[in-house]
This record gives structure tokens, sequence and C-alpha cells, in this order.
């Protein structure tokens, strides 16, 4: 396990001029925008490194830089916009490429010195309660963790490998893992990376770590962490259960057998034409693809919609009695739901079961719909329950899925392209998707 | 609906020729009963005519005659049984046929005069509630009846045409419909055949009627009739939900629109291979047929058994995941179970659901079973289970068919027929069946 551990930090802890070098510029750029808060006669305002290159658990070769822009607490909204942009503009001049983006406040990203910079404007506020937007939160996280944190970020690093690995590691809606403060806390919580996995190996759902016990508000979230900055807001919440599920089935898979390859995730060889047929042959499924184009978004935009997507398909299928052995979904320049079902033909013939015999009025009113139907088979009574046989509505899910898709709740960016325009495949047809992340994910998938 | 009513009863009411020569023959019988038993120096046995035949309630052109011969009290079962038979015998010299058989006690069933005529020795107890045996409680049947009917005969009979027409007149466990003594006490219940239909049109399960308000039990049936000569029986007892339903049914269609076709069960006619062919292909079904010889035993044992079957076949297939639309029985010289499923064959990959992945001992067992099993597709987490992709163990309805039938708890004679041979069809195959009762009964079954 040492031996391991220590071969894993060889590759993805920062070396000397690693770090030496992201001081440097980090250093640089809070320094150009003090000068430049102090020219324009901004007072009060500070500029502070926060994440993971503050706090010193930054896995080697990913280079981000957030830089806070920290306006005093009684500074009106526009007049924080207005200055955090101009402020981010001015530096932008020097970098490499730059564009605006929009979260709670419009801050600017760019490309300078090779780090991914964000320049984000935020109040200044005196606790982590009383904070006037979201990302007012970040510096508190910043120095809890470098209070409490200290001398474990080898631990951190370990973790959020092993997590990247295992592929939860990620807390955007993507992804619905564990975010970089969330695998901090977790150390300083359990005490080490090999204490975190062992932990994990007996959580259960409804687990709850309040740090400094101060927790106050019940959440329902598979893992609970209450914010040590924050009581109300669960550091976790965006985790999703079977992420959750995930990490405590990694976690006791490498504690009985550390294999060092789990560090890593390997990506899917793509599948062959031929081995994409010779996997739907072995299965002996009828699957079906439903395929899009990607909606402009960005991914916490279109991710939920896609999940809400495969929601509302999977349940039109069951409702036409076509049974989903399972649903997946890939999102390149197209997207793609697919599903693998049991069969996409159904008989003609489908049982429809009415109201019992001795309810008398609501039994009177579906004999009298079915007893003479021409387009009814038989009309019956089985175990004191009315069952018409009737023709059904959809007998082939391609059909189906042409018909209905668009009608689903989809969500606005993913029914607007739906409406837009949309192709069902099945079977060979399927072939016809060539991108290779596609044919990768179907290796891992299929 | 007098007109109906008057045309129905010319049709079923016996002439007073078909009546009086009733009492001729019944009287003679009994007359020779006595003589034996008066020569043998059988002292205080009584020989009465019970049942509908003594009722005035039998239908023109049914010849049955039930004559009781009633022992004392105090006599011996093997004495009650060897001079009960040894009367049988003697009068059966005379008889065109005969044979011996065996309920409670030995009896002997004749054609004479060209009546079916049963001889059954009896008890003469005080009361209903002393029986000895279950066939003393007949003459209190009868005493009851006549007491209570009369002037309401031609109710009885049109209930029991009507009952016949609509397939649910009959208690043995074939049909486990209503007995000749339900019919009775409905109609003196409610006063009237119509009375008896408009109050089944409102009946619901669980309804119970009784006349002298003395029951002295609970009963869970459908339908509950407490016997006025036996407080703790049921006279309803073998009704089944569904039959008890279909009268509902039938008796709510009848009133709304009265139809005098529905007196009389018309047998559907058998289907041609062709019409059979194209009643599959409508459907768009798989139809599969077990076929074996039906054992030699009693209606009242074998039906059960038969029943017993399909509530095991359909059980063994759902367990396999085959869905079954519908199950069908008939039986002739062979006994077949139809069965109608979704579809005969499924795909090869299985979803089998583990326990969730924090039920430590019992995830760690299913996981280590399948994570690196050659046979199994894959092993993934959803919605906080494990879920394993294997192969399925049948993929055919026909090969599971085969292959488990006769390992299903069956009953005793239908297990041993079907341990000797049977044989399971599909599709174009069940076209073998020739026999013009099945082709009649999948006419209107399928």
């Amino acid at each position: 396990m040492e031996d391991i551990k220590k071969r894993i930090l060889d590759k993805i802890k920062p070396s000397d001029e690693e770090r030496e070098y992201l001081t440097k510029v980090a250093n640089e750029l809070m320094y150009k925008i003090d000068s430049i808060t102090f020219k324009v006669g901004l007072m009060g305002v500070k500029t502070q490194l926060v994440g993971s290159a503050a706090r010193g658990t930054w896995i080697s070769g990913t280079h981000d830089l957030d830089i806070f822009i920290m306006f005093p607490d009684d500074t009106s909204r526009e007049d924080l916009e207005s200055y955090g942009l101009s402020v981010g503009r001015q530096i932008a001049k020097e970098a490499q490429e730059w564009d605006e983006h929009y979260a709670e406040h419009p801050y600017v990203k760019m490309k300078y010195g090779g780090f991914d910079v964000d320049l984000v404007p935020c109040y200044s506020v005196s606790s982590a309660e009383c904070i006037l937007s979201a990302v007012d939160r970040t510096p508190f996280h910043n120095e809890f963790i470098k209070a409490n944190l200290s001398g474990r970020e080898d631990d951190v690093l370990l973790l959020k490998q092993f997590m990247k690995g295992t592929g939860v590691y990620g807390s955007e809606l993507k992804t619905e893992g564990f975010s970089g403060y969330l695998t901090e806390l977790l150390v300083i919580n359990y005490g080490s990376f090999e204490k975190v996995l062992e932990a994990a190996s007996e959580w259960r759902p409804g687990l709850l770590l309040d740090l400094i016990e101060h927790g106050a508000q019940k959440f329902e979230d598979p893992l609970v962490v209450i914010d040590p900055t924050d009581p109300r807001r669960n550091v976790a919440a965006a985790l999703s259960l079977d992420k959750f599920c995930t990490f405590i089935d990694a976690s006791r898979s490498f504690l009985e057998d550390s294999d060092e390859s789990m560090f890593f995730a390997s990506q899917e060889p793509p599948l062959s034409d031929a081995e994409l047929l010779d996997r739907m042959d072995l299965r002996g499924t009828s699957l079906v693809a439903i395929v899009f184009k990607t909606p402009d978004v960005v991914d916490d935009i279109f991710y939920p919609q896609f999940a809400k997507m495969e929601h509302s398909i999977v349940p039109l299928l069951e409702k036409n009695e076509f049974t989903v052995l399972k649903a997946g979904k890939w999102s390149g320049e197209d997207s793609v739901v697919f599903l693998e079902l049991i069969s996409k033909t159904l008989p003609d013939v489908k049982r429809h079961r009415g109201p019992p015999v001795w309810v008398r009025a609501h039994a009177e009113a579906f004999r009298s719909k079915y007893v003479d139907n021409p387009d009814a088979y038989s009309l019956t009574i089985r175990d004191g329950f009315y069952v018409a046989e009737i023709p059904r509505k959809y007998i082939d899910a391609v059909e189906l899925l042409e018909s209905e898709v668009a009608g689903c709740s989809l969500g606005k960016h993913i029914s607007k392209s739906v409406k837009e325009g949309f192709t069902v495949l099945e079977g060979e047809q399927i072939l016809d998707l060539k991108d290779e992340g596609l044919r990768s994910f179907l290796n891992g998938w299929l």
C-alpha cells in the first residue's frame, strides 16, 4: 500500500518547480489586480487565491487558478458586476485568450501563463452565514481547509486521484460525484486517505458528517456533510446515490486488493462495426437509439435535461408495455439515448383490465364500451374484474418513439433540439453512428 | 319479459304426463325398496324421494331420481353400508344398467325406466345439526324447500335454465357455479326469478344471505348463503368469484335487454385450420399448448388438479420472465393447457438485481460471484443496488416447459399422467390438435 501510494504521488504531486511557478503567476495576477483597483480608487477591495491551488491540493498538470476579487459588502450589485468585469477585461488584455461567463455574477475566464484563470468578483462578508452571493462562501472554505488540513495534502491528492480513476470525482451535474472541497473535508474528518476508504466501505445512505457539530437543517441526500462554514449547507448535495455507492464499492475493492490501475480510468476501445453487431447478436435484445443534435448550452444546463429525457422516455416505453432492460446516454456533437428492450415489437393484442364487476356504474360503462366493439378481441371476467382484449396502439417501439418523443417532458433546450429533428435507429442502423467516443461508450455500456 | 318467461317455461317445464310418469316410477322404486327391507326384517328404515324431482323444480327432459334409504341413527356404519348396497343390488336386477359408486358411503347408480336413479343410504337423524354423514342433510333440504317454495317452482325453473344458459349452473368442481338447492334458496329469499336478477345486479363479494338468521360462523366466500338446516354451512361454498361475477354480469344484461337466447348456451363452431392460423396471426402472440393424456378419474378429482396445474405453470413461466397474456384449459380424451405469451422467446441477457451496495456482507458475496464471472455480461450499480447481467436459463418457453412441467406441483393423477408423457406444441404445431370440442373451445377462448 505504501509503495502504491508513493508511486501514485510521484505521478500526481506537483514538483517544487511547478509549485513555485504557480505561486509566481498567481502573485503576478493578484499584484496587477491590486494595481488596477488602486488606480481607479476602489477602496477596500482585496484579492485572494482560492481553491486547490491555494491549499496545496492540486494535482500536477492541472492548471487552474481561481482568483477572487473581494468587494466590501456595501458595494451595490451593479458596481460589483461592472467593476469586476472591468478589472477582468483589463487583465485579459495580456491573456492568450479570454471570454466572459455568466454565473450568479459575470466573470472573466482566460488563458494566462499556461493556466486556466477565473477572475471572480465576490463580496467580502464577516462570516459565511452572511453571504450575499453563492461565491462569497469560497474564501471561508479556503480558510477552514488551510487551518485544518495542514500536513495531509498528500492524502487529499491520493483521494482525488482515486475518485478520478473510479469515475466519481467532480460535483458538476454531468458527474454528480464528489467535489474537491468534499474530498478535503473527508480527509480532515477521517484522518487519511486509507481511513476514508475504510470508513466508506461501511457507509450507508443517510450518513451524516458534521465536523464541527453545528448542523441546523435536515437533508435527504445519500451523504450529508455539513459545511463547517455554513450550518445550512450540505457539501455533498450534488452526490448521486449511484456515485456514492460506486465509491463504497471501489473503496472495498481497493482495500481488498490494492490495484494501482484503479487510480487511472481507462477508456474502453471503440467497438468496430463487427464487434457491435456481435455484441447485439449475443445479447439477443433489441437496441434502439434516439439521436438529436446536442443543444449549444453548458454541461450544467444540458445534463439535467438529458437525465430528464431518459426519465421521460423509459416510462413512455413501459406505459406502452415495452420492457426496458437498460437505458444509457452519450453526448458529443450529437446526443444519443440508447434503450435496450427485451423486444422492440409486441403482439397486436393487449390486455386491458377494467373495473371489478360489482362496481356497477364503472362496470356497466366498461362493458358497454367493449362488449360489441368490433375492434376488441374479447371481453371476459377474470378474478372478478372485466378484462378486454384490445388492439395495441403501438406494436413497434420505433414507431412509438418517432410519434411521441417530441411530446415528452424533455427540458427546454433538448425539447427545442428534438423538435427541430431527431432520428430513431434500431439494430443494424445503429452502425451508422460512427463517432469513436460513442463506440467507446458502447463498449463499456452494452 | 312475461312473454319470454312463458316461452322458456313452455320448453323446460315438465308436462303433466312427464310428471305423472316420474311419480309412478319413483313410487314403484320406493315400494320395491320398502318390500325388500320389510322382507329382510330391517326395522325403522324409510325411503324418500329427494332433490329437484321431489320438489317440482326439475327441468323437463332431465331424468334424475334421487332416492334415499334412511336408516335409524343407531345403525352401525358397516350395517348401513352393507344393507344399503344389498338393497341397491337387488333393485338393480331390474335395471337396464347399473354400477356401484363410492362417495362417503358406497351406493348404487342405475338406469331404470328411462331415469338415472341414485339409491343412496343415509342416516335418519333428528335435525340437520346431528348428521352422521354429509348425505344425511339432504332430506332436511327437501323439507325446507317444500315448506317454503310452494307456488314459485316456475321461478326456480327459469333461474336454473338462465344459469345453465350463462354457464354458471352446477356446483361440481368443474363448474364452480350455483347448485340446484342454492337456486331454490335464492328464489325463496328474493321472491321471484326477476327479483333474484335485480338483486344480483347489485351484488358485491362478501354478501351474506341468512334466511332464518341463525348463521353461526364466518365465511370468506364471495357469496355466503347460510344453510337454513345447518347454521355452520355455506350453501354457496363451491361458487367461484368469477362465476359469481358472471351471474351479476348476466343478470344486468338480461334486465337491460331481455334476450331469450341467454337461456340456452350455444357452442362455438369448431375453428378450421385456416381460421386457427388466422386467429394466431391476427393476435400476434405466441400460443403454446401442453398436451397429456387425461387421467381416468372423476371430474371432481380431475378439475381441481387441472386448476392446480394452471396455477403452477403460469408462475413457472412468469418466474422465467415470460409474459403470460392468458391461460386456458380444455379436457377430452387428452387434456390441454393453453398459454398465450407475449413472446415464446426471450433474449439471452437477463437483469439480475442483487443487494444494495451498503449491505456489506450480501453486497460482497454478490460482487465476488459476478465481478469476474466469464458468463456474466456485466456488473453495475443502479439506484444503489448491484445489477448483474447474466445469461438466461431458458430463452425459449417450449424448452422451459419441456424441462420443468413434470417437476411442477400438478396434483397426484395429473402428475402421474404427465410423467408418463406429455408434449408441448407451439404455433402451427397446435393444428395437430384436431378434436372438434377443442377447436370449439379455442373459438371461444382465443
